[in-house]
């Protein structure tokens, strides 16, 4: 990231901080504005593909936050929180703060004064190791869990807001959840095309946040899985196998408004142009998996491995013929023809985190996965998978959380949060 | 990676692996005449920097082995192995399957007849993963420890092989060593700009050694902090520093010759052309760092953290002026004209692998060092930078490996380890 900040490591010039305020002190310009020559694309449901670029910055504001409906970036530092504070002031300061900080890292500048432009005598604003780096269209997502409500439901004074669609999700046949993995009050997803620049931005709010939150679990991703530009080649997850071929594009704003966005009638009115997601750190039994045969694979997933094609068919983006498949096929099991025309964007990202002390590698898909309402979205489809999907035989869902994500912030005075905590309209 | 044997996923057209022969079976014909119009740059010490262009094919053969002197590649996965047979010829042959393995993978083939090119009824030769994926600069290193010799001399007749520089690491006063992240008879470094081109060479040579070896530990390295292509910005690590700006170039002949390749009058014969590779995993204490003052931050350092010049100098590459550090600052201990000249050449990447379940990032350095000797390298540096650096306040050298890394691969015909369980010459 570039820091406009100071050229030297004891220039004190006016800072950025002190001319836009902090928390929202009503100047009408924004990190947009503020961005300069950095090159910008839309946010939200309403996103140009063309300004996908690697290096250029995301637009933060607008009515939906950014990081769901936009072109999916290569890399993911997720991160979710508890909350060690009762203290609402302090909690929801901590909301504009991140807020603020979030504006200007998604723009490639530096958290306040930046890594070298404070006090000498006082740690600096920013951690730094994103300096130079370009804004590498990082988004940053905020999510609140169902136990923030009922933790801080009082001390919050947002008792009775928890939105029904945020249910506790069910126990899956199957799922063999590690607590410590699972769940949270906060979640941050932070994605971005270089990963030092998604962890940066998670390290400074959680550096930010302190005393206020700490991180209970994080997860990195350092390969997507998932497309919304329907016109980019599928990726492949670590089974070698494109999933998610038929994923809600980033342009198809009348599937997102069906599918992925809150209504106002949907209610609770804070989440209007929200979002829900559900997060799983999925498992692979990679050596199992790659001692068998090719012709087992392709009936587990309802694919040809080469092309992606649905069994029988010739072209990855060829319509599903699902009789040719396996009964239980996964594309055969996930297909909306299947399931009552259930359908989820999906965001997730490979994972490997070393190996499990078995001499395995500790390997999988972290599954992230947005809908309108979890009830109708991943609830009644990983009922119908878990009971019978092939796939299972290879795979275990360790680690589960579900957030509702608050609608976008709308402008520079906007914060994360406000919807949900402030009697402001 | 593109997968050339194959148009269609029952294609049987003769294959790479027919016409090449596995094990060196005698064509001289190898990966890069046969990388069609892939962009080669050259390995070892003969480096061209222009031609680190992301997405080409760095060299496989080559009278040392690629990622070493090669521009340092934006990502690591970095593999531990221990050896689970005590059968010479299988050994040998994984060695062989190895490198024919790698051969393919590094010009961006799949390994054997590909992800799907095989027969149906079998497991395919190549995971699948990296399929469609460019090259991405991708080298593979592999090493032997001093375990291989320890436990093993005997059965694979390599008894009194083990190089006398092959030293046990002392234990070093602030050592908090993980021996589930530690030592390992076999490593093999994986460095690609795709990180998933990374992870699948690693796990496709796990595969292939099924049953011969089985992964003790592994490492994901999301961004480097090393640079040996002087002409570039030197990378920061995860305090937010340049670290490492005087690192030995690849280009420069001259030094890797002094202080990184083992010469013929070094001995044992088998490892002329080597090197000798020590890798620790450094966790630093990342929240306490984040609250640490700036002016303490670049006293530890002896550099600025905006530019990274020497305390007291303008520029980064300005020669260091240790006397205007302080005299426990890092630069100023490790710089060679403290240390009587001892260089080495690092080759290090930033980590983060979740949280430590006490609300902390788990992240740091996975410092990788290349050297001729590291009784003349690490070792004393290492002894002198324990004892005294004002850095050891905020890190823990917590994993810990040193591995004997044979010469190159000349050619199509030869293979990893060929000088060390081979009597030909």
């Amino acid at each position: 990231m570039t820091d406009t900040d100071s050229s030297t490591t004891t220039a004190k010039a006016p800072t950025r901080r002190a001319l836009l305020g902090w928390g929202g002190a009503g100047l009408a310009l924004g990190a947009a504005a503020a961005g300069g020559t950095v090159a910008m694309s839309r946010a939200g449901g309403d996103v140009d593909p063309a300004a996908a670029e690697s290096g250029a910055a995301v637009e933060f504001h607008g009515a939906h936050q950014a990081g769901i409906a936009t072109p999916v970036q290569d890399r993911l530092h997720f991160a979710s929180f508890d909350v060690t504070t009762r203290d609402r002031a302090a909690f929801v300061q901590m909301l504009k703060d991140w807020t603020e900080a979030a504006r200007r890292m998604t723009a490639g500048k530096p958290v306040g004064e930046g890594a070298y432009g404070g006090p000498a005598e006082a740690p600096p604003d920013d951690t730094g190791e994103a300096l130079g780096l370009k804004p590498s269209r990082l988004t940053l997502t905020i999510g609140f869990g169902p136990s923030l409500f009922e933790k801080y439901g009082e001390a919050f004074g947002i008792e009775g807001k928890r939105p029904a669609a945020l249910v506790d999700l069910p126990k899956f046949p199957g799922d063999n959840l590690d607590k410590n993995r699972s769940g949270g009050d906060l979640c941050v997803q932070a994605c971005a095309d270089d990963p030092q620049v998604a962890v940066h931005a998670i390290r400074n709010l959680a550096r930010i946040g302190f005393g206020k939150v700490a991180i209970r679990w994080s997860q990195l991703g350092f390969g997507k899985t998932s497309s919304t530009t329907p016109e980019a080649q599928t990726p492949r997850n670590l089974m070698g196998f494109k999933d998610g071929t038929r994923n809600i594009a980033g342009t198809d704003t009348a599937r997102l408004k069906k599918f992925v966005w809150v209504d106002d009638k949907d209610g609770p009115a804070w989440m209007t142009g929200g979002s829900y997601l559900v997060a799983r750190r999925i498992r692979m039994n990679i050596e199992t998996w790659d001692r068998t045969s090719l012709q087992e694979q392709e009936d587990v997933f309802g694919r040809t491995k080469g092309t992606g094609a649905p069994i029988g068919k010739a072209h990855e983006h060829d319509e599903p013929f699902l009789k040719a498949m396996k009964p239980d096929a996964h594309v055969r099991l996930a297909h909306p023809d299947s399931n009552g025309g259930i359908t989820i964007l999906r965001r997730g990202y490979s994972f490997t985190d070393g190996t499990d002390g078995l001499g395995r590698l500790d390997a999988g898909l972290f599954f992230l996965a947005y809908q309108r309402d979890p009830r109708k979205g991943f609830i009644p489809l990983q009922r119908r998978l878990a009971a019978h999907d092939a796939l299972n035989e290879y795979i275990q869902h360790v680690g589960s959380a579900i957030f509702a994500i608050p609608p976008g912030v709308r402008d520079a005075r906007d914060w994360w949060g406000r919807t949900l905590f402030s009697e402001e309209a």
